[in-house]
C-alpha cells in the first residue's frame, strides 16, 4: 500500500488568499452593486513592455522556422540570458556573479520551495514572523517544521523572528542556532529592508555557524535608498553563506510569463560538496529549462531601452505606493514600508484584529486588502496594501479608505 | 552547520548523455573533418507548426496591452486549455476526465520527478530495466532506492522489472509488493508499448496491493497500432490507481517551448486523502503555472487545422523510423521498436558490449547512438536510435550503418 507524505496532513487548511477571496466573493455576492478595488494580491496590471513584445514575437518567429527552431535548451538557462543578468544586475553594482553560478527558471516561488531539495530534513528553519507563506509550507511538506500548534499559529521545529515596530520590522539573528534562514528583502509583506549593516551581521552569523541563508530579493527593482543593499552579494563574506532568488515577475511584470534566477555561488560548501553542483544536479533532474521564447523576452529588459520602459512601469507603481502611503498617514494613521518595495504594512486602529479591519474596510471602503495575522502571529495588528493597482483605482481606493477616519 | 541532503551524494557520476557527448566530442575533435549524424539524443527536430506560431504572437500581443495583459494565471493551468485536452485528448476516445483532474505544467521530466513529493519515504518503487533515468534519479534524491551497488549498476531497494525480448520488453508485474510502480508507454527508450490486456493485469495488481501507478506516456502520439492503449484511463480501475503524464514536447515540438500535463483522478484516494487534493496542494506551493503564451500556443494544437499540422510532423517523425527500422533489418540487423514509437532498439551483434558498438558505429559511420547500457543493465546488448532527426541526414545515417554489415 502506498504510504503518502504525511507532512501533507499536517498544513492547516485555509491558505491566506483563499480566505481573503472567499470573504470578497461572499461580500460582493451580498453586494453587487459595490465596486471592490483590490489592493490586496501582489500582481502586477501593467503590460509586457514593448522591448519585451518584440522579443518575444522574434523568438515565436524564429521557434517557427527550422533555422531558428530551438529544442531542449540548458536546463540552467541560455548563456544570452545569463551573461546579460550577470552583467546587467551584478557586475554593473561591482558585483562579480559568474554565469555558470546562475540558474535561470520558472520562478523564485519554484526556487524558493524546490531548492530545499539539497537539504537534510532535520536542519533548523528560521523564517520571519510574518512571512511569505511559501518558506514554511514547503518546509512544513518536507517534514522541517514538526507539528503545527494551532493556538500559537506556529510550527513548533520553526524559529520565528519577529519583525516588529520596535526592530524596524528587520529580523534580528536568532539566540539558537539555525540551519537554513530565510530573508526577504525588500520584504513581503511589510514593505522593510534590511540595511547593509544588519545584512553585514546575517553574513557573519551565518559564516560563523555554517548557516545557508536563503535571500529572496524579488522586489530589488523597488529600492530607491542608496545605502540599501540590492543584492546579499554586496556584502563581505556573503559567497560563503548565502543563496539569492530574483525574478522578472515583479520587476518586469513577468507574473504571467514565468521567469525568474537563483545565484549559488562557487564558493558555497557544506557537507564537501558545492551546493552550486547540487542545485545544478537536482534542476538538470528534475527541470528542464523556461520556454525559449521568455528567455529572449527576459533578456530584452537588459538593453537600454528595455531597461528604460522597465523602469517606468516601475515609477508608476512606485507613485502608488507613495499615494497609499501619504494619502493615509495624513489620514492619521501609520503606515511602514512603501519606499523602497510595493508593499505598505498599515497599523490598525487600537484594538481592531486584523481579519476584522479587513472586513471593516471591505465593507466601508470597498477595498480589499490583505490581513497581517496571515502573515503570522506578529502580522496581527497590521494589514497588507499593494501598489500594483491602477494608478486611478489606487488613489479611489486611498480616498476611500481616508473617509473611513474623517 | 547545514545538513545537505546525503542522498545526493549517493548518485553515481556521470550522467548517460553527459558520457555520450563526451565520447562523441573527443572523436569530433581527434577527426575534424567527420560529420557526425545525431540519431542520439531524443529531441525534435521540427520548427512549431503555424497554427501554434499564430497563437503564440496572438498571446503576446495581448500580453503587451493593458486590456489583454494576464498576470499570475491559476497554477493547474488556464481552463481554455486544460478544457482542450479533456475534450481533445480524452472525450475524443471515450475516456472521461474532468478539466479539474488535469493540472498543466513546464514539463513530464519536472512533473515525473515532483510527483515523489506527495510520497512518503518508505515506499517500495519499481521501475523497468531499462528505465528513463530520470525516475530512478528523483527516487534516489528523496532517499526511497537505497544505496547504488557499482558492480550491478542497481539500487538496492528499487524493485527492476526486465523489458527483454523474451517478454517483448514489456514488463511483468514482480512477485514482492511494489508501492510505486513507474510505467511507460511507448516506451523510452525500447519503443515497445503495453498492451491492453498487460495494461489491465498491471491495473489490477495496483488495485489489490493498494500501489500507484505512475504511467508516462509523453510518446502517445506515436501510436499507430488500433490495439494499443492511448491513455491507462481506457482500462478499467486506473481511476483508483493511476496518474498519467502527458507533454506536448514529442505531440507538438514543444521542448524548447515547455508544457506538459499530469492527470490525477478524483477518485484516486491513498491514506485517507485523494492524491489529487495533495498534488493540488503540491503545485500551487510549489509551481505558478505555465507562462500565458505557451498555454495559447498548446491550445492550439486542439483546433482542427493545429491537429492536422501537428500531426503531419508526427508523419515525418514516423516515416524517419521506418526508415531507421526497415534499413537496418534488411541489413541483417535486429530492430525494435519504432512503429509506435520514436525509438528504434537496435540488438548489438554478438559478443559486442554496447558502449563498444556505440564506440563503433560513432568510428565507422560517424553516427551517434545511446548505448542501451546507460538505460540499466538489461538494455545491455542494445542501442537506442531516434527518429527525431532531419528526414536527409536520417536516410544518410542508415545507410552509413548498413555498410558496416555489408
Amino acid at each position: 500500500m502506498v504510504k503518502i507524505n504525511e507532512n501533507y496532513l499536517k498544513l492547516p487548511g485555509s491558505y491566506l488568499f483563499s480566505e481573503v477571496a472567499r470573504r470578497i466573493g461572499a461580500y460582493t455576492e451580498a453586494h453587487p452593486e459595490a465596486k471592490i478595488i483590490k489592493l490586496s494580491i501582489g500582481d502586477v496590471t501593467r503590460p509586457l513592455v514593448p522591448e519585451v513584445v518584440r522579443a518575444m514575437h522574434g523568438a515565436v518567429d524564429e521557434m517557427g522556422t527550422v533555422e531558428g527552431f530551438r529544442g531542449y535548451g540548458p536546463e540552467q538557462g541560455y548563456e544570452f540570458l545569463r551573461e546579460a543578468i550577470a552583467r546587467g544586475d551584478y557586475a554593473a553594482r561591482g558585483v562579480d556573479i559568474k554565469p555558470e553560478e546562475i540558474f535561470v527558471s520558472d520562478g523564485a516561488k519554484s526556487d524558493c520551495g524546490n531548492i530545499g531539495d539539497i537539504f537534510g530534513v532535520d536542519n533548523v528553519v528560521a523564517v520571519c514572523d510574518p512571512v511569505y507563506p511559501v518558506y514554511v509550507d514547503t518546509n512544513a511538506m518536507a517534514g522541517r517544521a514538526g507539528e503545527y500548534q494551532e493556538e500559537l499559529g506556529k510550527w513548533n521545529r520553526l524559529i520565528y523572528m519577529p519583525c516588529v515596530e520596535s526592530n524596524g520590522f528587520s529580523p534580528e539573528p536568532p539566540k539558537e542556532k539555525a540551519d537554513i534562514i530565510y530573508l526577504c528583502s525588500p520584504n513581503n509583506p511589510t514593505g522593510a529592508v534590511i540595511s547593509r549593516e544588519k545584512l553585514k551581521a546575517w553574513v557573519d552569523y551565518a559564516n560563523a555557524n555554517g548557516s545557508v541563508i536563503l535571500y529572496d530579493s524579488a522586489y530589488e527593482a523597488f529600492i530607491t535608498s542608496e545605502d540599501v543593499p540590492r543584492t546579499i552579494f554586496e556584502i563581505d563574506g556573503a559567497r560563503t553563506c548565502a543563496i539569492e532568488f530574483r525574478s522578472f515577475s515583479k520587476t518586469a511584470g513577468f507574473t504571467g510569463n514565468r521567469c525568474a534566477y537563483t545565484v549559488v555561488p562557487i564558493e558555497l560548501r557544506r557537507g564537501g560538496v558545492t551546493l552550486n553542483s547540487m542545485w545544478n544536479r537536482r534542476q538538470t533532474t528534475k527541470f528542464n529549462g523556461v520556454p525559449y521564447v521568455v528567455q529572449r523576452g527576459a533578456a530584452a529588459i537588459y538593453t537600454e531601452e528595455g531597461r528604460r520602459q522597465v523602469m517606468e512601469n516601475i515609477g508608476y507603481y512606485r507613485e502608488n505606493a507613495r499615494v497609499i502611503r501619504e494619502g493615509l498617514s495624513s489620514a492619521g494613521l501609520t503606515c511602514f514600508g512603501g519606499v523602497d518595495a510595493p508593499y505598505i504594512w498599515l497599523k490598525v486602529p487600537d484594538g481592531v484584529g486584523s481579519w476584522d479591519f479587513f472586513d471593516q474596510v471591505l465593507a466601508q471602503a470597498n477595498v480589499a486588502t490583505t490581513p497581517g495575522a496571515g502573515f503570522g502571529p506578529s502580522g496581527e495588528g497590521y494589514i497588507r496594501l499593494t501598489a500594483f493597482g491602477e494608478a486611478g483605482a489606487t488613489r479611489t481606493a486611498v480616498e476611500r479608505v481616508r473617509n473611513m477616519f474623517q
